[in-house]
């Protein structure tokens, strides 16, 4: 048995920026020690999303679109009243669409399909340093 | 290579509420016998979503309206048409946010941002006696 | 320590099939190598979610419904506009919801409640052949 823990550094640029995590996710598993089992990959922090999706500007817009219909940014939140950090819809948004994600990797690479990346999606409401985790085990 | 298994039991009091577990895993965690993995928490059930929120009383109102905003009570549901459960909302909310959530863990610690935790919200129109299950393996 | 993987195949008939993979799941968990552990299924793809829900026909339309509602097919989509596919709500929803989910599983079993299914939600606007991949480790 064993397990293995990666960070993955990012700067994002704030609200609703969509950033590819799939080359870094495969360099990682190429080196690793554990060539198959299953990988957790997270944000520690209450603002931000980790999901799949077709890298691809269209759906990317797409999805940004949705997450604003569905939480939108600019209605009462009760977060902003007491802190006025104005970043409500962020965790809101986190909550509904997780800030984890799980993904089997077989022989060195993860089990996703050819069109289908990892990614971060930044909720919050200006350029943050994130540092997620990649967990393996198997 | 080892696995542990875990219950952590709640009473619910009906819809909405949304319960911290943060306390209860880090007391699992620090007592277990294994110190690094991935971690996977379950509701058992249909009716119930495990996800992470800063368990804070403002964002813990704003997810709850959000909840109400994206799949409402009081419309139609079909379920309710046929059982006469009146829960149908709380079905549909739990599929589509997750009655899992999936966590590294290492040194005996979550990995969790120090304004992030796990919450269970439960989804149910009464109060329910919940027993979920958080599996280790590392 | 172990790792196995297991396909499982589907055809689907296109947008909103919901199709419950529990029995294939508990078969696969009987006669597997390992006992106990944590499991992930994936679709390797990125126009279909995999969750949990009551496999119930009126549960399943509310699902449905709901899913039209807050990702509507008939707005319009810049995936759409680029690629001419006219799946762009496809990949949205498979974004939000998930194309996977992990659960624990315990003595051969997945760890679920009575009423509680794990299904394959097509999103697609086509018939599609699909290959999930389940994955053990424990």
């Amino acid at each position: 048995m064993a397990v293995e823990t990666y960070p993955i550094e990012l700067e994002t640029r704030g609200t609703n920026e969509v950033i590819d995590l799939t080359p870094r996710v495969k360099e990682i598993l190429r080196r690793a020690g554990i060539s198959s089992g299953i990988a957790c990959i997270i944000l520690p922090g209450s603002t931000g999303v980790v999901t799949t999706i077709e890298y691809e500007p269209g759906v990317v817009q797409d999805l940004v679109k949705a997450m604003e219909r569905v939480v939108p940014r600019n209605i009462h939140y009760h977060h902003d009243a007491a802190w006025g950090d104005g970043n409500g819809f962020s965790h809101v948004r986190s909550a509904l669409f997780g800030a984890s994600f799980s993904f089997p990797f077989l022989e060195g690479k993860p089990v996703l399909g050819t069109w289908q990346q990892i990614v971060f999606i930044e909720c919050d409401n200006r350029p943050r340093k994130r540092r997620l985790i990649l967990q393996l085990v198997g």
